[in-house]
């Protein structure tokens, strides 16, 4: 099995983005299945064009978008991504899109088809607090996550796709005047480890159950 | 030169108090110092109790406790301590009290005698959130840091003293509906290190100007 | 026009439902509207059951639904309600569903039919905060609003829905140990009007342009 | 009896100040006792100045100082200020201290002589939602409280001090981008008035005990 795991760069007039810093920390494989991991840009569509691109290269069976969450105190496993651009800050190209459309012929919203409970379930039984989100927001994040599950809709219903969303690291909050809340990037990568076990195995007993061959 | 550095035992229906866990992970000396570390009851006037003990026995030149302050994401060092106990939870033994004065004949409250500026701005300059706080509540934490400095003020002079407050560890928050914020014990033990560090160096700095010879 | 407004009896515990106690302080007609106020159980079905029950009754212009939404601190206008239940509390009958879809030839989400920006700008020309919200919950708010927009899409495409989800009143904070945000229940009556005065315009317009006759 | 109560003029770039606005709707008279309202400056020491300057204009038998503390939900009765100053921004005449004492001659700390649990009782009977706070924080607030306390014990033994802190007014908040909680200048002007009742009551018994003649 292949996972496609991809972190965003900065935005916001951030320095880092933990998204990234934490998909950097995973380790080649896990449970048995080989990881990719890519950075893609934090920019409207170009955002989920690069999500496409790297699944014509790579052919995961799993795609895992992570994004930071600035604000949220746990990672927060994403259930559902709505067609709607909004944004309250420019992405990194200076688009603010206004309550746009993402795809003209796509569905409303679409549900991960990632097994979110038993993620979450999995990174707090390891000590990592996590919770289910139903709201991606409307800005990049969503953006990926909604033509993610497009394109697996549309172009590759073989593939599992999903969102995790990260806090920000402890490093971008040491100067905020404001106490935000923050999880190191180590142990945002261990939390998307074991998010991904659990995925593989999942994954594996579906597959087993449809009498594919891995 | 010797530091005492005390955290608490586990309360408020709690199966650990993150800091005596993070007091443990510490190091038996920092930058030249020696530490003794031990743990005290989360009981009014019995936790001071304990640290008096600790510093008749250790003769510590620096006393700096540590304590839980769950729902804040930040480590705070604690600014001052009031003549005040007050409290909305049982402590350790049941004790409740209300509106009650520490000390017949203390000052209205007692300001540290540790650099708190230089210690948040250590804790920050290796990339780990931390305040200067101005509370330290009228519970447990308040009552053993107003005694310390009381103690300090009438009978050990040359000691210096503080408190620092920290966040919930991750594990206790991961069963928990709301989204609280966390911070894991290694962090805390590191913040509660670079603290400790810049205090040796300002206590040895005073102790040079004074003519002190440790 | 005519518009119907419905709000919630209580749950959770609670004794009153400001979203109700707002809906009954609200006038006989807004902007020459002429308004039907009902309360609907907070009961997963039921309460979808009862609003569909009353537009048959009334045939109102537009539908909207008005709910609490504890912790948050300002009018909060629902832009999406999405096909799945899930509960972490009972409702009123018992029910705790578990990841269920509420409606099995439903889209993924529907979007309000109602100019969620315009109302919350008319709100905030009045003086009382409010924003617009990307996600009504998974609980018999998001069930109402869902079921209501389901309905809309299929057999009354002529009526105009949205959902307003609203703060806590008050007196239900009083008694709270943390210090839970509050909007008195005739401010946020008042943005219901704010809210309904902007609709009714709306729908004033889109009629004209359409050719249609009231 | 006589009632001094102050409220602040705007900072920190606000267009009003809700102490001062709620301070203005406050009665003639409550309870029998006659009420002065003035407004003082957010300037380090002016404002204490100004108090002062009242004080002995107006020989009141209780001063209630009001200032805002933006981000707190609930109204707050201070029970304790510190003999610190220390600004994260300036004041209205450009004045930021840092780690400076207010008086030299003073305690590190005054505890306020007004009945701090009768007042949070007496708002929340009517249904507003109120605290105790123990840190007025150490701005210009922190710094009047302080100083009339300071002048209470130094000069005028036979007056009575508190202060109080309320949350923003919805105004001030509407064009956040976050969703910082506010309250109705109305609704916190009632909650001064309720908490004043119990203090006249209190302050009466207490004369009558002491055979004072009012």
């Amino acid at each position: 099995m292949k996972i496609l795991v991809t972190g965003f760069d900065p935005f916001g007039g951030e320095k880092v983005n933990p998204s990234f810093e934490a998909v950097k920390l995973l380790p080649n494989t896990i449970a048995g299945a080989e990881l990719v991991a890519i950075e893609i840009p934090t920019v409207y569509f170009k955002g989920s064009e690069a999500v496409e691109n790297a699944i014509k290269q790579y052919k995961p069976d799993v795609v895992l978008c992570v994004g930071q969450a600035g604000g949220r105190s746990v990672i927060s496993v994403e259930k559902v991504a709505i067609n709607l651009a909004e944004a309250i800050i420019k992405d990194n190209e200076g688009n603010q899109p206004n309550d746009q459309q993402l795809k003209a012929d796509g569905e409303n919203a679409y549900f991960t088809t990632l097994p979110v409970k038993a993620m979450v379930n999995n990174i707090r039984k390891h000590g990592i607090p996590a919770n289910i989100s139903y709201t991606a927001g409307t800005f990049v994040c969503n953006n990926v996550m909604y033509d993610l599950l497009y394109l697996i809709n549309k172009k590759y219903p073989e593939i599992k796709g999903g969102f995790i969303h990260v806090p920000f690291s402890p490093e971008q909050v040491v100067g905020l005047a404001s106490n935000s809340p923050s999880m190191p990037v180590t142990m945002v990568a261990k939390a998307l480890e074991y998010a991904i076990e659990v995925i593989v195995t999942k994954v594996d007993e579906y597959k087993e159950a449809m009498g594919a061959i891995d």
